[in-house]
């Protein structure tokens, strides 16, 4: 019989798991405050998703008791994994439960990108039949750099060469073979991934390595004119995680022409402050970071993370621990 | 030595082509009234999209020079095609050149639709941060059911099974092979292919037979529950030609919630009168019928069709005469 602290909402199904097997789950956000005050020495556990912040001081000043956090969802940027190992909690995840809705939003925006379907539905809305200044390209033909090539990405790149595409990849912790085994090409530079491609998506997650990644000198590599010979520009998506993008050197080069559009789930600051000029920019497009908010991924995260949760309480390992490296 | 008017633009290689084979090329829409008072008269062939019309009564006031209407593109529901074999034209178009363009297209506005990609944007335009209401639904597991399977039909097919979608299909004009062969299911009467599909493409062409095919009574068949248990409501995408949806009944069905997106690149009347309702609807999307409006498609349509031209201008016989069973 544990508590469990659920701040950032999860499926009914999954509270119904949790709470069929004798557990108390305790539905609701709590302020930064009070978590950093010690909100948190009631619980065995809690289940976050992107919302709840849980820094170093917070996990310190949550007490003996806590023994698992969970996070519904695969990104633990907005969890001290190192500080959660050092207090001898467990931070387990659940990384497969969002792959499919993610590759299907980068692909959505992809082609909404190419296709001006944002842009092109502002027109209608607004009394406008602009059929000329909504030419497109196709994806086919083109190539599709992917940075980071987890399982999302290659995902992304099984549809993209559905497609016609070609995929080249950036992943300096992958094993070769597996950009061989999904014929792809994989580069040791960032910097030839980008002037290769014409298309560009990011899979990897936010650290000190990736932040900033995608800048204005790497972006200038990009050749605007693609391998079968057609001027399509570039264009660069996000799904994964903000802050890989430099936005301000993105706005830069919408402006200057060097990107054609920026398709972006993930933001530097979320939410987006509404003065920002990026999204108000022609050839930019975005989602509000839903790239997990789908019926069938939010039933299996939770799923998935109560199960994770209900093994480490009964003593056990889970397999999806992502600071198992740091824990003693 | 031929004169070849150009009503509604081509690429400009294709343009160059048909110049250096010696031919006189006139660029530039015609009025209606002047094609019925005979303009075309000291025309060779010309070449049309869909924005010039052709009915009986201009193709008979076109006088003994003209000898081929090519459409720079696929549908000719623009062309009276039996006019003109009982004038001796024969009508030619380009029905291979933007088929990957339409694939596409399809794929990016169903996509769109499902994870409300113009509507987030617009919230994050309006300064909102709406993730909840944006919640969607994957196209994984879902049924798709494809009206028409011809070569866009069977290319969406394809892209759909890759995304984990299960195909069925209705087209009454196609050997039931072609549908087994695509491991799809052929529904023999469009009704059962409505009570089984959450999801509905449309790839057929538009005449006496298919005008409001997609009508209130068989949306109203939609299960909008699909069989992997997601209540992902009905969805309708529409890429082919207006008309065969009775847009009156869309609208209808988007009110009732009967039908939970509808993406539209095709309209009963295009342009969309900007007073439309169905424009401003929170759940539509559309695009300014732009499914053969990219680079590519065009230097393709352009180049084949400049080569139909020129063959009946030889006097050869083009494979893709659309009114060979009527021309004697």
């Amino acid at each position: 019989m544990a508590r469990i602290a659920v701040t950032d909402g999860m499926a009914n199904d999954a509270v119904e798991l949790l709470k069929q097997a004798g557990h108390e789950v305790v539905l609701g956000f709590i302020e930064p405050e009070l978590l950093s005050n010690g909100a948190l020495k009631d619980f065995d556990a809690i289940v976050v998703r992107s919302a709840t912040k849980l820094p170093a001081a917070t996990i310190a000043a949550s007490g003996d008791r806590l023994a698992v956090i969970g996070r519904a969802g695969v990104g633990v940027d907005n969890i001290d994994i190192g500080a959660a190992a050092t207090a001898g909690i467990p931070v387990v995840n659940a990384p497969r439960a969002s792959t499919q809705s993610v590759v299907e939003l980068t692909i959505g925006h992809l082609l909404a990108s190419l296709r001006h379907i944002p842009r092109a539905d502002r027109g209608l809305r607004n009394g406008k039949w602009e059929k000329k200044i909504m030419k497109g390209t196709e994806l086919a033909g083109k190539n599709l750099g992917l940075i980071g090539f987890g399982r999302i990405a290659q995902g992304v790149g099984a549809i993209a060469q559905a497609l016609g595409m070609t995929v080249h990849t950036f992943d300096p912790y992958l094993p070769p073979k597996v950009a061989k085994a999904q014929n792809t090409t994989l580069h040791k530079k960032v910097e030839t991934l980008f002037s290769n491609c014409t298309h560009i998506s990011i899979h990897c997650n936010l650290n000190d390595e990736t932040h900033h990644l995608v800048n204005a000198e790497r972006m200038a590599l990009m050749p605007g004119r693609s391998n079968d010979g057609i001027n399509c520009g570039n264009h660069i998506v996000n799904c994964a995680r903000g802050g890989i993008i430099d936005e301000t050197a993105l706005l830069d080069a919408l402006q200057s022409g060097q990107v054609a559009s920026a398709a972006l789930d993930v933001f530097e600051i979320e939410p987006v402050p509404s003065d920002s000029s990026l999204l108000q920019h022609e050839h930019f497009h975005g989602t509000p970071h839903i790239g997990a908010a789908t019926m069938e991924a939010q039933a299996r995260v939770g799923r998935d993370i109560a199960h994770a949760i209900m093994t480490v309480l009964n003593g056990g390992v889970c397999e999806t621990t992502v600071n198992a490296h740091l824990l003693k």
